[in-house]
């Protein structure tokens, strides 16, 4: 009975819930550039006063990048730790957006109503499911049902470098019973999803120097090397043409999928004509002898992230350039070590470099892959709350994206990471005219009722 | 007697044929880029005004593009045109200048005095070497020798769009007898040289589209093709291992050096170490069976000018882009046809194209090699002019940068084309820092009456 009572609560209160979340979005906490230093405070000092209304002693607390946002809730039953982050990510092309990304509205689409902005779906909108779940529990019934802890960050999109440090020197802080990760997605769209296998991440730039300054293509050209040219024969190299990847022992650890889990895959039924054709594509491009679901979730990957050189203006300029620069980041599965491969990858750009170039290189995270123990009770818990929700059948599935937060949980402080989020496919998050539709944050914020119910 | 007053007259006038060099570098006519449209009209005009006070009958002729600036003296003896441009290249990696590029000014090195700003050397101090010749001679004998036709472009660093059409619809006004060309430079930095061998150019763009927008690479990572990827493979593709260029028929037309044109190029001794040292490299990077001499001055390039693609900004961002993007241009030497070597690049990229990726071009430019017939007696005569004004022999050379005019003013009016200039290799043209020595613009300007005394 007092169940529906906050589901009804939410139901009612949802154009609200929109509002504030909108609030949210138009602060532009963009993490990686440093010119939204003061934005990322702002995002951090509006969740602080909302946690704070909420009755939850909330403080921003200072790191060498961006705060961290910590709030405790004295209470009975188990000790819940909610982990979602404010920053969100660059919003260039920003000539593709249909709108000001950090102006967002409420948009009826052909699909339903969706909630248009940067950081709509990642990681805003998904962060306030929860916490308006807690503001509608609080409504009706004066009190929460145990311990709380919000944890929420403001670099996850830049890498998360101040992360384990403050995990660390707050390690007796955050220790909790269970950690609930709000940053994943329904699978396929329709059905809830519990993600327990997440790739790791490695980024790499790459920076490599020909001729001390750019050339005169007619003067030096066929004579001097080509920066470009070098880059294009390195990044070429990356993949062999079946698509694995060919820096020297890339796939020690990486494991052979259980035939339990694969059942469970295959019986997912997963669409990759409609997943690809959904984004204009047709054909799996990864290791040929794998299966499109084992691409993403279970198989490592290398992905050029971009790459800049010489003149690339309106026109044209017969330069022969100074430097071409890249960015790579790998996703990483089972045991495979970062800093192994980054040490791996640096050799093999070296081996490849002619005499005349130098290269330098910046790293950009290094996390391992986790796995999640889903023999806590609190698992099937969370699923029944979920297909009770949904109507469907929650599933437990793995995650082609990089949530090093839950791998952080489990070896800093021994709690289990629980991720369950309501993000869709089509969501376009890190790309142009993000979205999240108003039905992922109705029932998400549902969901959270019904999961904080079924864990107290 | 009269070329000796001439002369002093060139050297008391310096200072004031200085003054007039950096007033015309200050206006930024950068005419690939059309924020500076109005910028390349301006020093249009500066042009129109200098010439028709020095009695040249001058006139601003447009164009669908910048406009020409076209002046005519009546006069006996021989007609001579003179060609240079006003139009300059972009400047960015604007960072690396030491000082506006457009707030020129003379500066003191250790190699003796520069003039130091976008254009001083590439073209507008060599314009202004002819320009400042003319008005010395006519202060001395009250008019000039001969009758002459100046014929200013505006557009060279653009490819020239309205370069044929115009001297295809003026050519009866624009024949002469003589074409003289000032837009090369001296051999080695101080050997007085007339260039009788330029390569063509071919500038393509190409475009690869694989998914229809930028996406997550951790959701889309390993299953999704990846178009730097693929460009990057296909750039890698375009030359073997011994440097050679692998598109199909490309050498087609590609002329061996005659014995007697070795041995002459032999004879100059050209240091490559020194070349390449100067920009801080050692070794060749084209065709490992050609000589450094052959690379830049026979033999057909292939350069990536430009590429990007994805994120690009500071710090990471795990985007799978939808496009990379890259310009490339060709060297062309001899027969080779630009238009055929178009159609089977082009060929040869759709070729190579995965089925889920597109691909579209964009062409810049397309000029055939040009080779200067020599036997015209004014030839031996500007040779003879040079080696008495640099105290060293000039020499008949090749020129690794494309100068299609020369070309032009062969095939379409007949004319033969001249080439002097007094550049030196690091002039730095078309990079940051751009300079023109003192000594290159003085000793330039005693060339030209030098010259016009020979010829006339």
């Amino acid at each position: 009975m007092s169940l529906d009572a906050v589901l009804s609560r939410i139901d009612s209160d949802l154009p609200e819930a929109m509002d504030r979340l909108l609030d949210l979005l138009r602060i532009p906490s963009i993490s990686t550039d440093p010119a939204f230093k003061q934005d990322c405070d702002r995002a951090a000092d509006w969740l602080v006063a909302d946690l704070n209304g909420l009755g939850v002693k909330t403080q921003k607390r200072t790191t060498p990048g961006h705060p961290m946002v910590v709030g405790h809730l004295d209470g009975d039953g188990p000790h819940l730790l909610f982990y979602g982050h404010y920053d969100v990510q660059p919003v260039d092309p920003l000539e593709l957006w249909d709108r000001d990304p950090f102006d967002p509205q409420i948009e009826q689409t052909a699909k339903g109503q969706v909630i248009r902005g940067r950081g709509s779906s990642d990681d805003k909108g998904q962060l306030m499911t929860f916490i308006e779940a807690c503001r509608a529990w609080k409504a009706v019934h004066g009190s929460l049902p145990c311990k709380l802890t919000f944890f929420l960050e403001g670099e996850e999109e830049s890498g998360s470098p101040s992360l384990v440090p403050f995990m660390e020197e707050n390690a007796e802080e955050l220790k909790s019973d269970i950690a609930l990760i709000c940053d994943t997605g329904l699978f396929e769209s329709k059905t809830p999803a519990i993600v327990t296998m997440l790739r790791g991440l490695l980024g790499e730039e790459i920076t490599i120097t020909g001729p001390d300054m750019d050339l005169h293509s007619g003067m030096y050209g066929g004579v001097a090397i080509n920066p470009i040219r070098v880059m294009s024969r390195i990044l070429a190299s990356l993949h062999d043409d079946e698509g694995r990847i060919t820096i020297p022992a890339f796939y020690d650890g990486v494991p052979e999928l259980s035939d339990e889990l694969e059942a469970q895959w295959q019986g997912l039924a997963f669409d990759h004509n409609t997943f690809l054709g959904d984004v204009g594509l047709s054909r799996p491009a990864g290791e040929q002898d794998r299966t499109p679901l084992e691409m993403i979730w279970s198989r490592p990957t290398c992905e050029i992230n971009g790459i800049w050189g010489g003149y690339t203006g309106d026109g044209f300029k017969t330069v022969l350039p100074s430097k071409a620069q890249a960015k790579v980041s790998f996703r990483l599965v089972g045991d495979q070590d970062p800093l192994v491969i980054r040490e791996n990858f640096r050799k093999m750009i070296r081996d490849m470099l002619p005499e005349d170039c130098e290269v330098s290189f910046g790293g950009h995270g290094a996390s391992k892959a986790s796995m999640t123990e889903t023999e806590n009770p609190a698992f099937d818990a969370a699923r029944k709350a979920l297909s009770d929700e949904w109507q469907v059948p929650a599933a437990y599935v793995g995650c082609g994206g990089s949530i090093p937060i839950a791998g952080f949980f489990q070896n800093i402080l021994g709690t289990t990471p629980m991720l369950v989020g309501f993000g869709k496919d089509d969501d376009a998050i890190h790309s142009p005219n993000e979205k999240y539709d108003v039905e992922s944050f109705h029932k998400g914020i549902r969901s959270w009722a019904r999961i904080l119910e079924a864990l107290t």
